[in-house]
């Protein structure tokens, strides 16, 4: 009974976690030190059978749904209890790093293995997940595996998807599974009983503020806008400029104006344009044309109302004349995780001593289609310089091991410490 | 003797010149009612040849250069003194209209014609010139036979340049040679003693204030940049605006802040960004490098150095922690017409009932290169709503003939009429 008082933390092995995260960028490693590795590709699939190697050593029993979900279960002391859920994703941007993702299935991994080690019986199983396909860099949309888990998406829809190459996601998935056939298959969906997700920031915010452990709060709303305008096209040399509609002078007043409306004490508004095509983009011309794109994001889903229902009118107060059209292209309003799951976070990382603050998290996760299906949170620890979706990015082994220690504490509290 | 009273002007076969007009029209037209006509093409021969056919029917002689200007000579009673030189081009943009060049071809033409029909000789040798490759479409740069003629440019270096299937100036001058075997081959250059060169305007100013005839004051300087923006890419989600360097608004603040610089009452600037180039130009990424185009234009030299000197301090005024470089890649002085000339173009109209007034050309012609030779002037004729290098260019067969007949009177002035 003594091992049984042990603190789950303790276990978390950091030099593990470290060699782990080490050894899965091996699958789709770039010479640039970042990671190749897309969904259901031979990299993706070398990955899967390295987890599911990691998992049967341990004893783990590995499953995987429809949509390619690859599970890791540890069985609690309750079988028919609804499982604890925690993990990630394994697939990465074409130009991606070591950390995304990666970082969230290695750490659900270490937590269960830590439990393992400090022989720690659950009352609730706790699964770990490989989501499939969360970049949606090969097969557009990202979050599929979650999505189709979730409900927000059909499966059918998903699976007649196909990459540059007229693949099917179908086709891949069958591949796949067909290399992974230690992990019996299982129905798509199910019922946690709740849901962490540890995952780098990919923000500047934590490592700026010198504080390990980011408490999410929730992921923010995005609205993304085309905006079309059409003026016409004349001789730079010989057309007076009070004679022009100047497309391209058009769109930059718009822009300048959007700045104004967007400007933010607090800089919580993300504001991007990203986009911007120029027709006929030609030194002497007039531009005739301008299409550029708008990425607004904020938490609140007020403000997203207010500022994003401003955006066309200051587009057409600043039109000079050309034509304007204003599209939005997407609208996600924004995600609060359960409170209670936050206060947990927040409770274990004080008394693990570690640094802690709430924070919104500005990037989309698999986590945003979990909310709905049962109490849902994440952690955050620090990325260098906020860099991520890059070769380059990076994060200490101490961190890391943070978080884990966090994720493990946190998700023991949710399966409950069998007695 | 009656005959030889007679006005020139009157001479002026208003219905002869647009059909020639349209005529010319016939080679390199396109479906749409525009002109595709390069230079030294089949079409470009096919129009020579019409030219000399007409010029021979009339007893003119035809000559042809070493660079492929084509000159109709009509001989004055003093066979030794230099040629009054009338002309523009016959080739065209590749979308290009009936008028850009044409009618300065045709209205020559049309001089030289009713000279003819209305008996009146010259002391001087009346030229016509049919430059070669003036728009440069296919064998950049343009105006290449009048600044051959007149030694800006190198014989040899033109002759060198390739189109873009690999073919030299000088195998398509071959053929085009070899086709017009009606025009002797001629020395370069020369040294006329004047030269006129009629043009549609380019430009909507004359249609805009009802008026017929453009007195050309000059062309007006010209000055190209490449302003090249640089900062950090990063994520659209997560990164704090505070903590950007964002390349596409720092380009944005730059090119308000041009707009105020270049702000002209009198609206005699011409400050175009027609290009705008964006990396990596996605939606959720903050750019991380911008590059643009500014063309600015003005007649007056001091206005030139003074606001072109002011464009790098300007950007990297409004640089917002960016990188800024700043290239100047071209830069042509302004050109002043011979003022004798266009007081000479002025007085003709006055006395022809002709409506009239002073203009800057806003584009480039090859007066450009007889100017430094020889005391030079153009007349300008409307266009429709000034659209050229278009397939729409329109002008009137009224405003055509009455182009013609200031043309063929301030010839005759400075021909100097045999009595």
């Amino acid at each position: 009974m003594l091992r049984n008082t042990k603190r789950p933390a303790n276990a978390i092995d950091e030099q593990r976690l470290w060699r782990r995260q080490m050894e899965l960028a091996r699958f789709g490693a770039r010479p640039d030190g970042g990671v190749n590795r897309q969904a259901l590709s031979a990299e993706d699939i070398a990955a899967r059978r390295q987890l599911i190697q990691w998992a049967t050593a341990r004893g783990f029993a590995c499953t995987v749904d429809p949509i390619g979900n690859l599970f890791v279960r540890r069985a609690g002391r309750n079988p028919d209890a609804a499982p604890v859920l925690t993990g990630s994703h394994m697939d990465s941007q074409p130009a991606g790093g070591k950390f995304d993702g990666a970082y969230g299935v290695m750490a659900g991994l270490e937590a269960l293995e830590a439990l393992e080690d400090a022989g720690i019986p659950t009352e609730r199983p706790i699964e770990l997940v490989a989501w499939c396909n969360e970049e949606g860099g090969r097969f557009p949309p990202g979050a599929m595996g979650s999505a189709a888990y979730g409900g927000a998406q059909k499966l059918d829809d998903l699976l007649a998807i196909r990459d540059w190459e007229g693949v099917t996601v179908e086709a891949a998935l069958k591949s796949t599974l067909a290399a992974t056939p230690q992990a019996a298959l299982r129905p798509l969906g199910g019922k946690p009983a709740a849901y962490v997700e540890a995952h780098i920031e990919q923000g500047p915010l934590l490592e700026a503020a010198r504080t390990t452990i980011g408490v999410v709060t929730g992921i923010q709303g995005a609205q993304w806008y085309h905006v079309e305008v059409t003026g016409a096209e004349a001789h730079a040399g010989t057309a007076p400029l009070k004679t022009r509609r100047d497309a391209l002078k058009a769109a930059i007043a718009m822009i300048a104006a959007l700045e104004q409306l967007m400007a933010d004490e607090t800089d919580t508004v993300r504001f991007t344009v990203g986009r911007f095509d120029v027709t006929p983009n030609s030194t002497n011309t007039v531009p005739g044309r301008v299409l550029f794109t708008i990425d607004f994001r904020h938490p609140d889903a007020s403000v997203l109302a207010r500022l994003g229902g401003a955006i066309e009118g200051v587009c057409r107060s600043n039109a000079r004349g050309c034509e304007v059209h204003v599209n939005k292209t997407l609208d996600m309003s924004p995600i609060r995780f359960d409170p209670a799951i936050q206060r947990q976070i927040d409770t274990t990382a004080g008394e693990l001593g570690l640094s802690r603050m709430a924070i919104a998290s500005g990037a989309f996760h698999d986590a945003k289609y979990m909310n709905p299906l049962c109490p849902s949170g994440m952690i955050f620890v620090p990325c260098e310089k906020g860099i991520s979706h890059n070769p380059v990015e990076n994060a200490t082994p101490g961190d890391l091991a943070a978080g884990a220690k966090v994720l493990v504490e946190v998700l023991v509290q949710l399966a409950g410490r069998a007695v």
